[in-house]
């Protein structure tokens, strides 16, 4: 392992979470470690970025020994001022984001700031691992989840190659001697199903708000979602490259439109 | 051709936006056109939703003979609306989304509004298509684009299969008679050179404006960079199957730790 490597952390729940600090508490011990994480709660922020107002920026006292900044934008932009205007992008070694309260498993990784954030230091060319626990509730129990955080962040420290390497890890809501091992999985097919719920505010104005449950689709023994039910912490190497290779050959008939 | 396809529209540059007008009078003349857009600037929002605020939809008198609503929330939401509180998603037989102000090849789309409205509409099984305009200007000029957009949602609409079909369209800046053709692309390989401009508030507290400007990294012939810089228009069929196949064998070690 190269010495003290310099470790990101940030996440989409917020500066305040309970589970950046379990991150925190897990990366202090093998790296240097710098926080740059939104001053309030992003999730379902995606891969939003700022760019029609302002960013602050501020160096906050929330984790023992070390250095640590709220910032005003969103997962993405905490990457993006982290390695613009805090420490250049060569200097970090990897970037770790979470641990998110609730499942970024299957297309969840669409909307997910956390996984957004990874991605985004991917796409500078930091090695990335996103960390979620199957488990919204602010109380959750993160001691499972950061024993297999530990492991996986150590051994891609130890591990040469790879620099645009982006991991989403999904951890089962077990007791730790219950989690069965780790799996490489594939994204799972899921689908959300939506109801807004309709309502009038006290001006007689209509509005809707979001409500929905996530619904396991058809999936296979390689994804995530069956990795988790079955027990196991999955990991889906993923890609911000979105081609459809397979599709290509079939629309080429554009080419002679 | 079916009777009559029933044709979403919406954008990322608001409701107001030319580049959304050009593709309603696109559309309105190949089907049954209803108009979900935001009523403000949603460029750079990526996936986001809105979950911890109401939405508004508003109907508005916008296109002539076109049902159009103006929400008050992301390019994503407005694809959930529409199919949730509007009109059921079986009855969607195209989404298109744009035309956008400006590119959305290689990694634009990870950040796009534009791109991750027509990808929700695929998520949920709607064929969809993003059209760009390399040409940020609100005074662009949208009649190659308009013309490619019809021949591409002509074509898209007679052909069968492939539901889960999303294409990310970009329009070289020129004038229709120096368009060489389309060709189908791979998603190129680009860079954001980033800064954040620094200064101070009147109250002397200090912010950070992000700025920037994209760089074609190293890309090879079969990308929608080659393509755009040669004069034809980009197609890139995409999806939300992250998955990076390629890397899966190489961390199965994570398997046996």
């Amino acid at each position: 392992m190269m010495s003290r490597p310099k470790i990101l952390v940030t996440n989409d729940d917020g500066i305040i979470a309970p589970g950046i600090r379990a991150l925190v508490e897990v990366a202090k011990r093998l790296g240097d470690v710098l926080v740059v994480a939104p001053d309030s709660p992003q999730s379902g922020q995606g891969h939003a970025i700022t760019i029609t107002e302002p960013l602050r920026l501020k160096k906050v006292n929330a984790f023992e020994g070390v250095e640590a900044y709220e910032c005003s934008g969103t997962p993405v932009d905490c990457v993006k001022l982290a390695k613009n205007v805090l420490v250049k992008s060569e200097n970090i070694d990897l970037c770790v984001s979470g641990i998110n309260h609730g499942s970024n498993a299957s297309i969840n990784i669409i909307y997910s700031g956390t996984m957004s954030a990874a991605m985004e230091a991917c796409l500078e060319g930091i090695k990335s691992i996103g960390f979620s626990l199957l488990d919204y509730s602010f109380e959750a129990d993160f001691s499972a989840a950061k024993y297999y955080a530990e492991k996986i962040i150590t051994s891609i420290l130890n591990h040469k190659g790879d620099s645009d390497l982006l991991l989403n890890v999904n951890i089962p809501k077990l007791p730790l001697n219950e989690i069965k091992g780790m799996r490489v999985c594939e994204q799972g097919q899921g689908v959300w199903e939506e109801k807004f719920q309709e309502s009038e505010d006290p001006r007689g104005e209509k509005y809707y708000w979001l409500t929905g449950h996530f619904r396991d689709g058809t999936f296979g023994e390689k994804s995530d979602l069956f990795a988790l039910k079955n027990g196991y912490v999955s990991i889906v190497p993923s890609q911000y490259n979105l081609t459809d290779y397979k599709v290509m050959e079939n629309i080429k008939y554009f080419e002679k439109a």
